[in-house]
């Protein structure tokens, strides 16, 4: 049997999902509860209560959706609903281990890197469009943390100065136009003025990102439209980014990005291509899925506290 | 007598910008010579003539405005009409001494870390506002170049989707709304719309960046005003990069970023302020002027060009 040599957790708005790991990243056992919103307390307890479930005395790695810093304070967390959370440390005094706590798309990166999608390159971008749009950035095979730990947030470079509300509270951020939810709201919005689609009589009427992903592998038109026009938007951001950073290659995951697939990529291929600079002159980075899923982020973040702590 | 330790030639749209440095990036000797535009063949010879007059036996560095790959080969530079060009193979065979080539606003940055307004911290952003924008990042006290040393071109960064145009051929980057060029356009066009400034009265007549500061810092109420919309131009976008690179510091030099000075910064910092994630959770990074003015370049070439030969 092999042995559990780290535990990983990701805490998304709407689930945690807890991995017990090989040193080599192979997933022995997966755990999903749902996610205690607004309440600091209740979600460290379902953490810890996750990673008691998983396994005891092995490295715990837990990435969420928000800002953090280098001491796994949960600065700010709009879609957990807490803020200068010290959840590093409170987790780490309750469960008598090393717990590394970092920005979920970070780590997510990180699994991609190590063990999936971004095998072979040191230079890597990756966003997970999920109900947000979350970054990260690995140069040189470090990951970008930033001098307070808080980078990485490539869904908040505004794409749309002046433009829609992010949840963020900014407006004209990325996520604002590629996120799950302004995808969702954008199809509502549509159908309000009278668009005709599939997606209304999938998932009990409930207009959801899912609905909207298996309406448009389905080949429901009106569901295509909506997420190549936020595959467009992705592109746009995408161009910047390899404007500043020139990587690699650019990695799409997350819960909306990994079901969308091609549908929403393609149209971020074709839009990043044509909007870089000098394009003539450069290659382009290819842009491709995670090959993790849902799992990348746990993965990643039980790899880096193995790595941290060895 | 001080020797030449090394020389650093700033290439601009404009102008040839030489000096011949110290080991510790004093400068020993300036001279500068307008700039060839749209042949290569003059280019070389201007920059090779600028280092034979500056000395011989050290290495050169070069910062040009453009995208260069890592061998010095200038792919993409639309403000001096090359493309393609092995620019540092060539010099370096015609001078018979090492030379490096990289971004201006890199080197820039490179500079202002080492003997300027960057000492002290090693996680830094630069934006260079002069005829364009330019852009450096140093990480963690490494300039980030990407994989093919095309980065750092944060005046690309995309902030306004289907806005101005770029002189890229882009659309909606930053460079067209904070560049000189950019302020320039909109004092003409506000200027043709009928607004009464002393602009005019300026400099002959011509529209300038150089007559927009100039009537900005004698107080012009119309001069301030362009100055301020291209601040708050800049400030959206280094909202976006505080969020991706969470940088100690960032940097504003370039010839407008240094004339305009506080006019133009002083709403950038108020903008980005406003617009960081979790702005209320965290520390705002100080943005400041470079302090090496229209040297940082020259400066920072030829410093890289010592350290990376030494």
């Amino acid at each position: 049997m092999t042995v559990t040599a780290t535990i990983g957790i990701d805490v998304g708005g709407t689930k945690l999902a807890g991995t017990a790991l090989a040193a080599d990243g192979t997933v022995l056992q997966r755990v999903r509860v749902a996610t205690p919103r607004d309440d600091a307390a209740a979600l460290t307890d379902a953490v810890a209560g996750l990673v008691r479930e998983l396994g005891s005395g092995v490295p715990v790695g837990v990435g969420a959706a928000g800002i953090i810093d280098r001491d796994g304070t949960i600065r700010y967390a709009p879609n957990l609903g807490v803020a200068n959370l010290p959840f590093g440390r409170t987790l780490s005094d309750r469960l008598g281990v090393p717990v590394i706590v970092r920005n979920d798309a970070s780590v997510a990166l990180y699994g991609e890197w190590r063990v999936g999608a971004g095998r072979g390159v040191d230079d890597l971008l990756m966003l997970t469009v999920g109900t947000g749009v979350g970054g990260g950035i690995l140069l040189g095979g470090n990951l970008v943390e930033g001098v307070n730990g808080l980078g990485g947030e490539l869904g908040h470079v505004i794409v749309d100065e002046g433009g829609r509300l992010c949840p963020c509270g900014n407006a004209g951020c990325l996520e604002a136009y590629a996120a799950g939810k302004a995808i969702e709201a954008r199809a509502q919005s549509r159908i309000n003025g009278g668009s005709v689609t599939s997606v209304l009589t999938r998932h009990q009427g409930r207009i959801d990102g899912r609905a909207i992903t298996d309406a448009a592998a389905a080949g429901d038109g009106f569901a295509i439209e909506v997420l190549e026009e936020a595959g467009v938007w992705l592109g746009v951001g995408i161009a910047g980014l390899i404007n500043a950073f020139d990587p690699a290659r650019v990695l799409v995951g997350g819960g909306a990005g990994v079901n969308a697939g091609d549908i929403l990529l393609e149209p971020a291929r074709r839009t990043a291509r044509a909007r870089i600079m000098g394009a003539a002159h450069r290659e382009m980075p290819d842009i491709v899925l995670g090959e993790l899923g849902d799992d990348a982020g746990a993965i990643g973040a039980g790899l880096l506290a193995l790595a941290r702590t060895a």
